[in-house]
This record gives C-alpha cells, structure tokens and sequence, in this order.
C-alpha cells in the first residue's frame, strides 16, 4: 500500500483526490493547504490539515499547488524521506528543493465539476533515482493505463504542444462563437464539427487530415474569407495560418 | 417519396448516397459524375450516368462537386421542373442558374473511409420559395435531426468559422504532432487533451472554458515557452493567439 498526501486543494487536487480514493492499493493519508473552505472538501476519505509544518510521513508527496509555489512548498519536506514530485508540465525537476524528488504530471485539462476519464490519460513521470521512478510508476499505473518515463526537456515542449493544442484551440473556438453570435445563430451549429475535427486525428496525421483553401492553395476562397473579417486580429491569424498551412503543405501543389 | 439526383461523386457525394441509402421516403434514383471510376462505387443503390445530358427526373437535384463547378453543372439542368440546390458553405444561392434553386449544406468535415453520423449534422438549408424550402426541409429531416434555415450571409459566416474551428485547429493538432516527433514522443500523448478539450465545450462557452498563460497574463511562462520555440512562424502564433486571448479576458485581470 503506497501511502501518499496531496498538497494543494484546487482543481488538479481534486482531481486527483478522486481518482486516488478509488485506486486500490493507495492510502491517501493527508490533504494539506492553506485555504480550509476548499480543504472541506476532502475531508471525507482523508485527513486534512492547512499547516504545512504538520505534514505526516509517506511514501510520496504530491505538489499540486501553482508553478510559483512548488519551490517554497517543497522546503517544508525537507526532513521527509518520500519522494517528493509535482505535477507540473512546465517546471523541471531541479524545481524541488528535497534530495528525493520526482515528477508526476498528468497531461490533461482539468475543469471543475467534469469528471475526466483517468486510466487514458498519460501521466509523465521524472525521477534522478531509479527506485524513485519504479515507486511513482507504481502509483500512476493505479490510476492510469497511459505511463511515460519523461525527462524535463521533453516534459517542457509537451506541456508547450499542450498549449497550441488546448489553449490556442480553445481560442479558435471562441472566434467560432463570435462569429455565430453576430450572426445571430446558435454555437451549437459547429459542435458536431468541432467533435469530427478532434475525433478524426485519433485515427490520422493531423498532417495528413488537414483539408480547406489554404491547403489547396484556393486563392480566391481565402480573399472572400478575408472580405468577411473585420477584426484586425482575426485577419492576422487568418493570414499566419493561411501562410503556414500552405508552406508546410507546399510540396503537394 | 422523394426522388432525388445527387450530382458529383466526390468525398461529400459518398457520404450523401451512404445517408441516402439508409433513409425511409427518400428515393435516389440518380447519380450523375462524369469520373467513370469513382461512379461505380454508387451503383448498388442507384442508377448511374457519366452524362450530364441525361439526367432523369426527380424532386431535388443536389450538386456535390467542386465550388467553382456549381454554375456549370447547375446549367445541365435549366429545364428541369425539380428544386436545384447546392451543397456549399461558401457558396451564395444565386451561384445557381436554374428558376427553382436552393441550397442543402451539411455543416460536418468529410474524411474518405470514416463514417460520421448524419444524425446529428446541422443541415443548413435554403431556398427563395417557401415551397422548396419546405421540400428541402423534409429530405434534411430524413436524414438530420438537425435542421436550420441559413441565409447566404450567414452561411459564409459560418463556413468561415468553420475555417477557424477545423482546418486552424487541424493545423494546430500538427504543430503539436511536430513537436512530439522532435522529442522522439508519440502524438498519441496529446490525443487525450485533444479530444477533452472539444468535449468540454460541448457543455460550456470556449470563452469561459479558456485556461492557460496567456488567460492569466503569465509573462513568465510565456516567455519561457518563447525560447523553446525555434520556427518563425510557430512564434508568431504563439505572441498573436496569446495577445488575442490577453486581449479578450483582458477586464478579468
């Protein structure tokens, strides 16, 4: 039984509280953090504390608090003898001020109150020691079917690929609502799109799915979309991703 | 039963005679292309001709061929008494030069081998006579239950978010493939977010569901995914899409 606390209580905190209460084989002894409204709530299957000097021992501590914070949150493990591992995408291990530290980082947006599917998210895990990296392999292979030996150079240009691919999207989808809601219509119109265009890369290349005017060089469609855009942003993007579209797809023309 | 004449044996025309086919009180009795190959594969349920001089009777014509080809094809058909209708997002009503026109635009991406469901597709549909529109309306309703009346305006429009929505995001999916292969990574990695990422605005607004630096105007972070990137055009995107995201929630910080 590999006995774990959690330090943080926002949204990947529960998260993982939740998946962690029903993982066998994982006794989550101690949720701690300042905030006592939101530390509450996971009083149910643990104990909770919000002082960071009355941490119990384990075999690993999870960070879950901001990327600010990991360091400073880190120094009040120091005595600890677990492992000691945040769940940051962006910070290297060095980030940790504990001789035995790790990273466990599942790659997946959280959002309040939408149970996400755990066993099929990858969790990228980094640890100098390898009997470190076989204990957080242990507990993530609890939680998830999806285990990857990262090192942080990687883990940095996966979390950067996360960003063009959820955060950047996501903004392409809110121009998609903009311009529905001018036009007085329902954004429900492009879900059923918007789902295709996710599900059809599970499958291909986005490489190869890529379809529209600017991969086939349709000169005449990409100047009537412009015709349409009135906000200088959007006639920006419109264009850089045009010109990239076509550049990487030049050879076929 | 309707009778109806599907024009083009592309990509869109495949996917029409599959929905067709499976449909009560709808009659294909047509299929009309000139590539001989490619009209084969429509012969199971329907009668087939390379001739666009013999084109049998029928209720709705439905020109599935390339934007430019619209007006040509849709001139085979000046004498026939039947609605004529086109399948383009892009396309205006007028681009057809018969008496009795209309438009029938399934809103959905199309990938050769990859079934979707019709069902749930917004059909957009259109047509100058109530009743054509009310004809078009009860063969979109034989095969979506989602059916709405666009305009030519606002079918552009959201034919242009569509852009934005699939063919930008499909690029961006690829930007993140690239930088998995960089790594020596699978793309597969990515795919979980990928899809939790259109799933989750399925339920809420793209504009609320925003997460990231960018959202948080987290100079530092952005600033740090700036120095791992090295191709011109993938930094340009990152300072336009994380100055556009700035810029919308720009009140929240």
């Amino acid at each position: 039984m590999l006995k774990i606390v959690i330090l943080g209580t926002g949204n990947l905190a529960k998260h993982l509280y939740t998946a962690f209460t029903n993982a066998d084989d994982v006794d989550l002894v101690q949720i701690v953090g300042r905030n006592q409204k939101e530390l509450q709530q996971f009083s149910e299957h643990s104990t909770i504390s919000n002082s960071f000097d009355c941490i119990v021992d384990a075999d690993i501590y999870l960070i879950a608090v901001k990327d600010d914070a990991i360091t400073e949150v880190s120094q009040h493990l120091l005595k600890k003898k677990g492992i000691v591992a945040h769940t940051s995408g962006a910070i290297g291990l060095k980030a940790i001020q504990t001789q035995n530290k790790g990273v466990f980082y599942p790659l997946q947006t959280f959002t309040k109150g939408k149970t996400v599917d755990f066993g099929s998210i990858p969790v990228c895990i980094e640890a100098e020691e390898k009997e470190s990296l076989e204990t957080l392999h242990k507990l993530a292979d609890s939680i998830s079917e999806n285990v990857h030996h990262i090192d942080s150079e990687q883990r940095k240009k996966l979390h950067l690929a996360g960003v063009f691919v959820n955060n950047f999207t996501n903004y392409l989808y809110s121009v998609g609502e903009e311009f529905c809601l001018e036009e007085g219509l329902s954004f429900d119109l492009l879900k059923p799109l918007i789902m295709e265009t996710a599900d059809k890369i599970q499958a291909m290349s986005p490489k190869e799915a890529q379809t529209g005017p600017a991969r086939r060089n349709d000169t005449k469609s990409m100047e009537s979309h412009l015709e349409l855009l009135s906000k200088k942003e959007h006639i920006a993007l419109y264009k850089l991703l045009s010109q990239a579209i076509k550049q990487a797809h030049e050879e076929e023309l």
